[in-house]
């Protein structure tokens, strides 16, 4: 007889999956929507959410995942704004995985709420390969990366059911041809909401606010 | 007599090194310096390149390696200005391996050029993990993405022999403290670099066109 030591490897993307799963099962539980927050670093992510606590207070419950590779630094900026808000931190890893964001969640008052935002880590390629139970994923572009973006890193905005077109207030200051993005943007995704907005001036945070508050609903059948 | 087979599971990290250690050897025995530029997408990668091969045509040959998810567009801008450039498409990741890098290197006329830059994909995270055998990383970081990227995202900013500051022309249109950006960046990299630059209007340019010149001549030996 022999005996013999077996080695299990597991598979990671199925592990993330799994977790998935049970988030998707929480959500739905607790009638909670969940959307995920793609965008390169710098593109506006927190200040989107920034400015759903300051204009739309009131109309949805949220609380925010705030996903970094290090620092506390975005839920900071969020907490000063009386956001229910943790810290994700994904120890080098250029995206967050669903266990970790699972365990997060749990900890979170999921009866008081009506949607969790997760900000991913800052990058348009890994975080739109793993899935962490959300309903949505959201693409932040700012209009400072260049009208070509949508093509380049095409995962992510085929995925997305909304693209937020960020720093539009800067568009005087640029050479950037919001037509041909968008036309870029619907070479991969014909039929997605495209939302301009600038947390400078404000222009266009009703739209974004009104998008996430019809999302919602629709979700979290609330 | 038991007769077993024998699972083979290879590190990719080490195949990885493997490659950049034969990089390392080709560079050297052509005398070739390698820079390994690292930003997020639309941070002005390109348009660095662009300006090099405009304002400093003849001071050194160079050639470009483009690092994409998708598309040849980064390629063809520099085409126009004729650089020897050819596209390395990562296939879906975020970042460049070092066996793509090498099979690139040894199609361009090593023998005519000083220096090849390797655009790396637009990420801030993967690309700083992987050793494709350059000489040095240089991290580029445009001003819109705000203050605090060298410390969220650290593993770059610590490793980079230059960090060059880009579209330093929106500045009067930004709350960006660019101070407060360079003690950020003194934390995780007491000594490196910083080069200002805005390639709308060339301020800085002729600062990033001298310290590639340098590191070229200290880097080759020619």
């Amino acid at each position: 007889m022999t005996s013999r030591q077996i080695r299990v490897y597991k598979d990671l993307m199925g592990e993330n999956e799994k977790w998935a799963v049970e988030i998707r099962g929480l959500l739905a539980d607790k009638s909670v929507a969940m959307f995920n927050l793609i965008g390169s670093p710098g593109s506006g992510k927190t200040a989107l959410l920034e400015s759903l606590a300051q204009s739309e207070a009131g109309a949805f419950r949220f609380a925010v995942l705030e996903g970094d590779v290090e620092t506390t630094h975005d839920a900071e900026r969020l907490d000063r704004h009386n956001v229910i808000v943790s810290q994700l931190l994904s120890g080098g890893a250029c995206h967050l995985e669903a266990k970790l964001v699972h365990h997060a969640l749990r900890d979170l008052p999921l009866d008081e709420l009506d949607v969790v935002f997760v900000e991913n880590v800052g990058n348009l390629v890994c975080p739109a390969e793993f899935d962490i139970g959300e309903n949505a994923k959201v693409a932040v572009l700012s209009v400072t990366e260049g009208e070509d973006k949508p093509v380049k890193y095409p995962l992510l905005f085929t995925e997305a059911k909304a693209v937020v077109l960020t720093k539009t207030d800067l568009l005087p200051h640029l050479r950037f041809n919001i037509d041909e993005c968008v036309s870029y943007i619907r070479q991969v995704n014909a039929d997605v909401p495209v939302l301009k907005v600038s947390s400078q001036t404000g222009e266009g945070m009703d739209r974004w606010c009104g998008w996430v508050g019809q999302a919602v609903k629709a979700r979290s059948g609330r």
